[in-house]
């Protein structure tokens, strides 16, 4: 692979540690599975390197919130299905789960201060993982109530990018970012309601995707906005974003925002020279960063084959800014309903922030939600317009970089992200490259509904004439 | 057929007209088709008869609003396609609109108060009908914002009922089953939010079909809330409703809630003695009325091989009424979204019951909008688990006959109806007989999205067994 880090910000890593461990806690789960199958390395072994290296780690990057008690049982157990043969996809994989997710016998605090009580049962998503074979490591870092392109809490501190300590790891997937990107998870689900598993991907330089609304159900997930919300997938290939939806896709029942019509299972036949791609124009207008415009330029320019029929596409008449802050109170106003408990203990009170956020939700009416849906319904309307032009639109996933932790919070964070999740779209990212001062950023992918596979076959091709997914830093200590 | 009308009701309807004219408006589409192709009647005859049974009496009953200056104009044209052999599907048949949907050139007054400006286009239901070459007749009777199971409107005066002068039409599409019921248009297209397209369809003896959620186009449609709203289907047999869905059905890239999966073009195999058939056990917790409940029960005996294979089925913990209570206060709230410009319109106020209820939407925050919602979300989930256990529920499509105008409106007048609005399943009613005081009440069909078509032919299998349609009361004056 092709490590593009410039010399400064390549002497901020860890030295490497000794090959196995570190080559261990950086494969892709198609090599992870092959040395699980092969028995060159057993569950229990590989989820004690990773509990090993969680525990060297974790204190300085945060990204666990709370460690399964039970992983080494369920390792155990593992291994004795492998050994009397009768094994599911993903078995013995060692998993990490954001902490918005139920997972029977352990707390689902969402990143919000006050005692929480054991989930009684798993989350739909973490229930298909486990039915899969794959091992809970633990639970993820969140922002508070999950809100936010941020991995600052404050009640937990933050989750530290692993390219650079003090740095942003994005959010609100945050923590399941930092676990896959530093090693201390193979994999890891989170959510997404308006960019949180591609914004911290894209900080971290890893590969995720955000599925066609309603393709994986959010039963027991905390909601932001049931029709913003999707479960996000997290991992260092685009392949491994494939096995985990297979895993877990499909119609569930009890879920009210299931999808019956699934995903295509097989890929789609695809031309590269026939696919329509769409891009935005001119990227200035929306803030990219010199650095980042650079890298999605270049990536552009090395995809010359693979988005080869290109043309510049718009919103028409949408107004997306709009869209985006009347989604974003969308999901305060859920929070009002989804956390009243909470919200409401006097013993651990939220933040000065988050009160505000509340309080301007509260001032709101309920014809106000109607309008915000309303803006939705037209973002719908405005995607289906602009899919009619184009098969896949290219963007970069976010205007920025990780930044200081301490830096205030951009506005525009999630102005790309949020594209997928007002018209209920699949979204794909991968890593585009490094900027000059040594930070990953992503490249995103967005189709039509129902066109994930389509986007991850895509996605897969584009990340391999690019090669520039970055050496994870997975060092140990 | 099988007129049962007691003595007493018999006496209330006007004397047969000349049988040409009654037979014209008393025929279902096929039989109008056949005439129309046979050139036993002319697009322009049909539509005079028509015209002329309006003039005559629409003063007593108040179907229609607006008249369409066009309709001759229209009727000659496709006249002139026939003669050409270049003919739509219903070219030539005279059609009534709701006046909530917008036909170009004539003003959507949806039953406000105030001067309104003519619509530039028609609604997309609207341009199916005259793309398959109808005639639009005119506007038909709406309560005050098309609001509520009535046919009273302070602004407009009330509709009557054909079967009996002074009662209830039902409501809110009650002008078109008055206009369809008396032979003053051959079907109408009206909504159903909670059941405005089935209720008065009830009280007036008539076949509807509210569509699964998302099939028919509501582009151009007045909302009432769009979680909600489908286009409703009013005709005097169950074929019509086919023929009008096959017209009407389809995708709609410019309407956000339009469905991309469509329901089946072709009927399924059925056999009727494995088909599932839920009822509701116990009609008396509805406050069904003695003489609807005797029909019901007088109806299944009659169905015993049809609806064979029965079972009681109910909601489980999903509290129904509950959720139609909020179903109706997300109306109220998009009323105060929709209707901003002529509320606020002192000119010409809007009555004082509406201010009521838009007082208390006012009063509302979008969290509670959201709470209702996911009140919604819990039908979604009732409804599969309903399904999952029988085909196809059977009820009452109303818990009562009309009632005389001057008299309250009962609660429960949509308990039945709104079950297919809160999860968007699509729903069939048939006249099920008369009660003993001589009005119609009806039977309704619920089955799970996408059944559309094996409920019609659910509906018509028994229709053809009961034999239950009202002799309408078509008479000329």
């Amino acid at each position: 692979m092709n490590i593009e880090l410039n010399p400064d910000a390549a002497q901020t890593l860890k030295p490497l540690p000794p090959p196995e461990a570190q080559r261990l806690r950086g494969a892709d789960l198609c090599q992870t599975l092959h040395w699980l199958a092969g028995a060159r390395v057993s569950a229990t072994a590989l989820t004690q390197t990773y509990l090993d290296a969680i525990a060297a780690r974790n204190a300085e990057l945060n990204a666990y919130v709370a460690l399964n008690p039970a992983a080494r049982a369920e390792a155990a157990a593992s291994d004795a299905r492998r050994a009397k043969g009768k094994f599911g996809r993903l078995d013995g994989v060692p998993v990490a789960i954001k902490d918005n997710f139920d997972v029977a016998g352990l707390a689902t605090a969402c990143g919000l201060p006050g005692a929480h009580v054991p989930a009684h049962a798993d989350a739909h998503a973490v229930a298909r993982l486990r039915g899969a074979g794959a091992v809970i490591l633990g639970k993820t870092h969140v922002p508070e109530a999950a809100l936010g392109a941020t991995s600052n809490n404050p009640h937990l501190g933050a989750a530290h990018n692993p390219f650079r300590h003090g740095y942003q790891a994005g959010g609100s997937s945050g923590g399941c970012a930092v676990a896959v990107a530093a090693g201390l998870a193979a994999v890891a689900i989170g959510s997404d309601s308006l960019g949180s598993i591609r914004i911290p991907a894209s900080y971290c330089g890893l590969f995720a995707l955000k599925p066609t609304h309603g393709e994986i159900s959010t039963r027991g997930m905390i909601p932001a906005a049931r029709r913003l919300d999707s479960v996000g997938l997290i991992a260092r290939s685009v392949h491994d974003l494939g096995v985990l939806l297979h895993v877990l896709g499909g119609h569930d029942p009890a879920d009210p925002r299931s999808r019956r019509r699934r995903v295509d299972l097989a890929l789609p036949d695809w031309e590269p020279g026939k696919l329509r791609v769409g891009l935005l124009g001119d990227p200035g207008a929306f803030g990219i960063e010199p650095g980042v415009a650079r890298a999605f330029e270049r990536a552009l320019m090395v995809l010359t084959h693979e988005l080869e029929n290109r043309c510049d596409v718009g919103f028409g008449d949408f107004d997306l800014p709009r869209a985006r802050r009347a989604a974003f109170f969308m999901i305060e106003a859920e929070m009002l309903a989804t956390h009243a408990r909470a919200i409401a203990d006097p013993a651990h009170p939220v933040s000065a922030e988050m009160q505000a956020w509340l309080a301007y939700a509260r001032s709101k009416s309920a014809a106000d939600y109607v309008a915000a849906d309303h803006l939705l319904d037209a973002a719908v309307v405005a995607a289906r317009r602009m899919f009619e032009q184009v098969d896949v639109l290219v963007t970069p996933t976010t205007p920025q970089t990780a930044f200081p932790l301490e830096a205030p919070l951009p506005d525009n964070a999630g102005d790309f992200t949020c594209i997928a999740n007002l018209a209920g779209l699949p979204a794909v990212t991968i890593p585009m490259g490094m900027t000059l001062d040594g930070l990953p950023c992503g490249m995103q992918f967005v189709g039509p509904p129902g066109s994930d596979l389509r986007l991850l076959e895509l996605a897969e091709v584009c990340a391999a004439a690019l090669d520039t997914a970055p050496g994870y830093p997975c060092g140990q200590p």
